[in-house]
């Protein structure tokens, strides 16, 4: 394999004001992974035995009940740790992450996360904080299910994709990563047929453009003032 | 103040694998705190000077957004960490944590925290496992609110506590803390109005037996059966 250069890790937050020497060991364990689009890093259930961090692309992490019914997690986006499991206590992947677009990543092997983390333990405090960030989105999600209707719930998740992964075009604001309507339902614990039609609705209005899993914000502020609206 | 013992903190799994050493080190920086029923230890968006550790008792910790509207987080267990804001990066506490019946809590200053992790990095380890653990219940309860009816809600909330700190009578298992319909509301994204209802039906065959702030499980697998059924 060839030598990875630590310009490749060196804008994760999990690894801020480590040192060159560090940045080249904790890359000398990692290998690199090529995901295609649909390709998945690892399935719900899946023995834990890797963690990784995201290079380039966009993934797509769900997670089923028992009864079959799925949600979407969370995306991740290129400098964040993933599949982190063992770190916090669990034995296997508690969901399933899929390649949104082609992605490459970095996985090192369960064992380096003890390692590492006893040679240089700011990251342990950078892997908590990033985790109290997903606990506080996570519980934002749980009141933005709990007291707001749906259609302010995918104004809600459409802004924040925006916000994250947006790119400026003459259009306006493209989500720039390939988004289905079967994500935002999932995102949202709306049916597709809501976010069909809320999508439709907004379009009409001149909120939104849309095409096939491509999304594009064109009036940012309208979009706003839905997501943030008295019922 | 009077040496506080060990003892007090000897089960917390955060301290778990510490030498008596270390537990009487951590212990001489921590002050001891009573909360009547209804103080709170900290409110939503105070500044975050101290994290905790319940030794008694039981919290209720709440969330409002800019609308006003409340969600019940989780409630704190006796050897839990609570209030650990700074581990996670956030400067102000995201909820407010009230006493639901008397309670007794240790606290610590913030600067604790650093010099507590530097010395003992299996603090660390633990607190992320006790962070995952409540992000994997918080994503449930994503879950939950997106494919589950309310009524499945509700019992799952009350089968969920009933586990955590039921104490069995003879007229069934009695989740032992005042409980009001207003905390299941608000843990479960239903009205007061629906879950009255709800337990009021539920009373009414046999499944719970409901009293001011009191809630006793009578038959757990019928309500396991409500809780896990296909809508």
């Amino acid at each position: 394999m060839a030598r990875l250069d630590r310009s490749l890790i060196a804008g994760a937050s999990a690894f801020a004001g480590l040192s060159a020497e560090a940045l080249d060991e904790i890359l000398s364990r990692a290998e690199i992974l090529r995901l295609l689009k649909g390709e998945t890093a690892f399935r719900q259930g899946e023995k834990a035995d890797r963690f990784f961090l995201l290079l380039h692309g966009r993934l797509r992490v769900t997670r089923v009940n028992a009864q079959g019914a799925q949600i979407l997690v969370r995306f991740i986006a290129p400098n964040d740790l993933f599949g982190v499991a063992m770190a916090i206590g669990a034995a296997a992947y508690p969901g399933t992450a899929t390649a949104a677009t082609e992605s490459l990543a970095l996985a090192w092997p369960n064992a380096s996360w003890a390692e590492l983390i006893a040679t240089y333990p700011s990251l342990a405090v950078q892997a908590m904080q990033s985790l109290g960030a997903r606990l506080q989105d996570t519980q934002d999600r749980v009141l933005e299910l709990s007291t707001r209707n749906v259609e302010r719930r995918i104004a809600g998740a459409v802004l924040k994709l925006a916000r994250q992964a947006g790119r400026k075009t003459d259009e306006g604001v493209l989500i720039d990563f390939p988004l289905s309507r079967q994500d935002l339902a999932e995102m949202t614990g709306a049916t597709l047929h809501t976010v069909s039609r809320t999508m439709s609705a907004w379009e009409a209005k001149g909120l939104v453009a849309c095409g096939r899993q491509r999304v594009v914000v064109r009036d940012e502020p309208g979009l706003a003032a839905i997501a943030n609206s008295d019922e």
